[in-house]
């Protein structure tokens, strides 16, 4: 990832924090804390908790001792998306950052439910704000992640075209990034242009983010991405090269990019994170 | 149900309040609603919301116009539970209130978002207040409702006893119905005494609840049930009939009825549909 020395203090920072929420496996029903905690601490780049952290960062107005733990709550929401989404009955993978899937390691049952208490968690590490969960419920529900999911899985094989990507990965990848800045900001107390911004800037990395994503699927291999590569095409999945092409989805990556970085303009403490995690998201190669 | 005719208006009112609150299928993914609205809106004693609209009607100390709301959010995560309980990989059940259940009409990977959706919604709703999330989050997540659920898969077939079935049937049922109750005392922004109170009640009503589930599993037919009779037994499931016997299990029943009765005492407001409720838990035949 990048060099950033910020980067691995908040990724340590950041599993720990996530292991002290996680329950343990020393009471009953332990698979079940088993689960969670295999779906929650394996490799990952923390992406959602990094950008809530950096985010309380650059708009700081008060110190934002609760950022970590929103972040991480950010963190359980997307573990509980993989899982689910990794089910048989929807993606039916078996690979997941070069590890076997949730339900792959515990079974099917066990996988769903892991999912769910991954979900009611980060609602009760939320709970010390309203608002808070609110950004987060908002983001997760029918018209938020859930429903990229749905779309997505709705558009295999079906001649949609550039819109429909477009919603479909706002909802799926987008919305949950914006979320993420924008519990940052609620945490430091910002203002609502603040989060406003910070939330846009989530967004539009959340685009350059998923299309880069298309476009690995595309161009590396399975060694680098820790699941199987080429897969969206075999599935005939709706994905940005597949409308657009490469060199165009490589374009729009960088212009949703930049549209980001556009985004850090009002905020005027620290962004450096920020812009860096913005560059870093195109020029990534897994 | 109860000739009480407090519990039509309220039943009007939550359908009413539920149908306003869940998406419309009038824009995509439209068979994402028609899932959440399937299994949200069906046939139902609605006693959740109930609970909490009787519980905030007990100990109002101000207006409680969350009330509704907040029932609602209850009734929610219990019809998540719900899709998630029937699905293939756990309970395998075709058939719910009398209809088939959600995956058999909507397919698999449907019916797991519609329940995820309906997760996230229910938090949307109780964002209102972030402790409102805390009561409902922790009722819900791996100590609660999805534990009970876990530990009752888990126990099929196996040798457990009396102390696993009653912390089974504590999380899977009481715990929600204590939410339920404890809600409502916070929509009227009662003190923290009643508010533990009201918990207590709930969470022994669940119990008394759960002990007539389980007997009538035994002793009704499917018609009466609305989904398939006998089929705890058929399952080898860890059930009070299963472990204490059909008398004894009618005692035990009666027992945490007359508990819940007297978790009402220190409540100075209208208790009788809370009394009427606890009594009709026990005498109920569907």
């Amino acid at each position: 990832m990048l060099a950033e020395p910020r980067l691995k203090t908040y990724q340590q920072q950041i599993d720990a924090r996530l292991d002290a929420l996680l329950p343990s496996d020393s009471e009953p029903p332990r698979e079940l804390a088993r689960a969670m905690r295999y779906a929650c601490l394996g490799p990952g780049k923390r992406i959602r908790p990094i950008l809530t952290l950096a985010t309380a960062q650059a708009t700081r107005e008060q110190e934002a001792s609760l950022a970590l733990d929103w972040g991480c709550a950010v963190e359980m929401v997307h573990c509980f998306s993989l899982i689910h989404d990794d089910l048989p009955a929807l993606d039916n993978d078996d690979l997941r950052r070069g590890r076997p899937t949730t339900h792959k390691v515990f079974g099917e049952a066990l996988a769903i439910l892991a999912g769910d208490a991954l979900f009611a968690l980060a609602f009760e590490v939320l709970s010390t704000s309203g608002e808070a969960c609110g950004i987060l419920a908002r983001a997760c529900g029918a018209r938020g992640l859930v429903a990229g999911e749905v779309e997505d899985l709705e558009a295999e094989g079906k001649d949609w075209g550039a819109d429909e990507l477009v919603r479909i990965h706002h909802r799926k990848t987008a919305t949950l990034l914006g979320a993420a800045c924008e519990l940052g900001a609620l945490s430091s107390a910002a203002s609502l242009t603040l989060r406003s911004a910070v939330r846009e800037y989530g967004q539009a990395l959340g685009m350059a983010f998923q299309i880069t994503d298309d476009l690995l699927n595309e161009t590396a291999n399975s060694e680098q991405l820790g699941k199987a590569a080429g897969s969206d095409r075999d599935r005939k999945k709706l994905t940005f090269p597949s409308v657009f092409g490469i060199d165009e989805s490589r374009k729009l990556a960088e212009e949703w990019r930049d549209r980001a970085l556009s985004h850090l303009a009002p905020l005027t403490g620290d962004v450096q994170l920020l812009r860096d995690l913005a560059l870093f998201t195109t020029s990534r190669s897994a």
